[in-house]
């Protein structure tokens, strides 16, 4: 077996109609030939931070723990909003301090935060609407390949990252309510009410419509009927075999969701 | 030249919008830290098995025969569906049980069939929606690394495995008749008749519509007009010059091909 | 740190829906194991060549010397146009003649261009509609790993390239003239006036429409207003803050940009 060469993982918006993520796998290689690319998506929607950091938290925790999550949605380039890095047990996150890794934080200990400042590891000359070739990639090759962060910037108190506003679950002594946060390729509604929140053979209703009972599986349903199953990243999800819940349900993020026991 | 580390290839309908092809670089990755991982495409139309088992058979042969093709689009996810690995001296397939790889293992001699039935492979706990993570990557990162099969599995029957229908063609003394199998990007039909059953210079017809003599090059016809060539896979193909056969003669899969000669 | 493997970039109009960039990826890696595949994309509006050349000549350039650029935009493919390679000091270069490398070509010194004829390097038989795969993939693996290109073909002139009709820009004492030429992802329009030819506070005209002052980036400018930046290529761009100048302004390629001074 080769050795292994350090991971650097991408999630943009950039598309790949113009050639943008193709320009910073380039700065990538130039800087560590022997980086280990990898395409999480860019094609989040254009300025939707929110998805990029639903993205970002959901994918992370799969990679080996040196891994640098490159993270770039980043509708105020070139403006005030910090670049920075941050450094966990878990993996490196690196990117516009404009929440993209709100959620991917919150969930680790030991964080280290940074705000990129050290422009002799950028690109020159730094332009004002590509800081992903400019500041973010030399950054992400450099920390990949053992440069501390501490050398590329300065430390930061972690609790001064913008956070995105993120919706809350109520809980009642039988019921649970919280929100569709995420509508994913297949039109499947996830929710962020954990599965681990709700009871056993609990009845979702979404919007105030009642849906059914939490079921295990997809083709537990008949056909056209929507199913709430325990979602891949443990949050409760509803679902239509073969077809769009977001459509049948006419439900999208920020639907109400319920779930009610006994 | 660096060692080569183990390919494995991966097909999927899971789209680029949400992070799950991500997801399961990270579980490969994270096992196996030098694979090369390959994106065949994750955009195969949300639960078309046939579409999958398409590209599946066709790019397959292409890859170093130690390779190990993930291919996963599985509207079954949950149910009694077998996750399955066939391996041949082609290439070594990984996936649910559902046809899937009806085209690929039809073409292989000395193929052996495993049920995966060894749960302490699998990332636990295991989902009821997302095999491709829990199941799929981590045996493929397994066999690609030289984990035998018989351990991953029980060896099973390659008999029974499932299998698509398959359009046949039907061969009369001057004429062979077949369908529409895919439509491509570029809007070209790619039928099942394989160019060398038919006859230099035979007429093609689509749904009865006479489109013209078997020739060599999408460029050998004028503006406009429909081009009757040797696909790239080796079978008959109508196209278009610049412009797309599937609106020009509103056919599609499953659309009747005819090749006359004489 | 493992050894650096070569590096095959990919700009192609395949899409992802059929496997075809898979192919190429597959003949590739069972020519030279070790290489770093990079996709560029695969989403090139089909037959666009002009899109492809802007794109290459926008990305080749951040990437290692060393690095074989294989660029398949083909609508004449089968016909006569030349397969060729070009050969430079930042870069070599695959694909059809047919201009795709206009731009990336003439930004170049030192340039040796070869029409690709030994056959023998080939994938057989040679189809008539699909040469990424059996000549330009197996030619760019070879050149990427370390075969001189006068072993893959024969020395021409590169004068006789194909070259793209170029927009020019026209100066006065105190403007600018140019037009759009390409439309990213987010509308932003970019043109072919170097900010290097434009006077610091010039104003600029969309189609005799007054847009503003060259100012510093997207964020400057209020909600919903177009500003007209330094883009990240060195050219004049016109963009919107989270929204489309080119729905905007109702402008696109081709449409006349004017940077007036004083």
């Amino acid at each position: 077996m080769a050795d292994k060469g350090p991971i650097v993982t991408l999630i943009t918006d950039f598309g790949t109609t113009d050639g943008y993520a193709g320009v910073v796998k380039g700065v990538l290689l130039s800087l560590a030939a022997n980086l280990m690319i990898v395409d999480i998506t860019h094609d989040v929607e254009p300025w939707n931070i929110r998805a990029a950091a639903w993205i970002a938290a959901n994918t992370y925790k799969y990679f080996p723990a040196g891994t640098v999550h490159l993270a770039v949605v980043d509708p105020g380039v070139g403006t005030a909003r910090r670049p920075i890095a941050v450094v966990s047990d878990a993996g490196t996150f690196v990117g516009p301090d404009n929440g993209i890794f709100t959620a991917a934080a919150a969930s680790e200990k030991a964080l280290a935060a940074y705000e990129l400042t050290e422009k002799e590891f950028w690109l020159k000359p730094l332009s004002a609407t590509f800081h992903a070739r400019d500041i973010f990639a030399p950054v992400a090759a450099r920390l990949a390949t053992g440069t501390p962060a501490h050398r590329l910037g300065t430390r930061i108190d972690a609790e001064t990252l913008v956070k995105l506003p993120s919706p809350q679950i109520v809980c009642g002594q039988d019921w649970v309510e919280g929100e569709i946060v995420h509508v994913d390729r297949f039109g499947n509604l996830i929710s962020n009410i954990p599965v681990s929140a709700t009871a056993a053979g609990a009845t979702c209703l979404v919007n105030g419509q009642r849906i059914g009972a939490l079921t295990s599986t997809y083709g537990s349903t008949s056909g056209g009927q929507p199913a709430v199953v325990p979602g891949s990243h443990g949050f409760v999800e509803i679902g239509v075999t073969e077809g769009s819940a977001t459509s049948a349900l006419h439900a999208g993020v920020g639907s109400a969701v319920r779930m009610e026991s006994g």
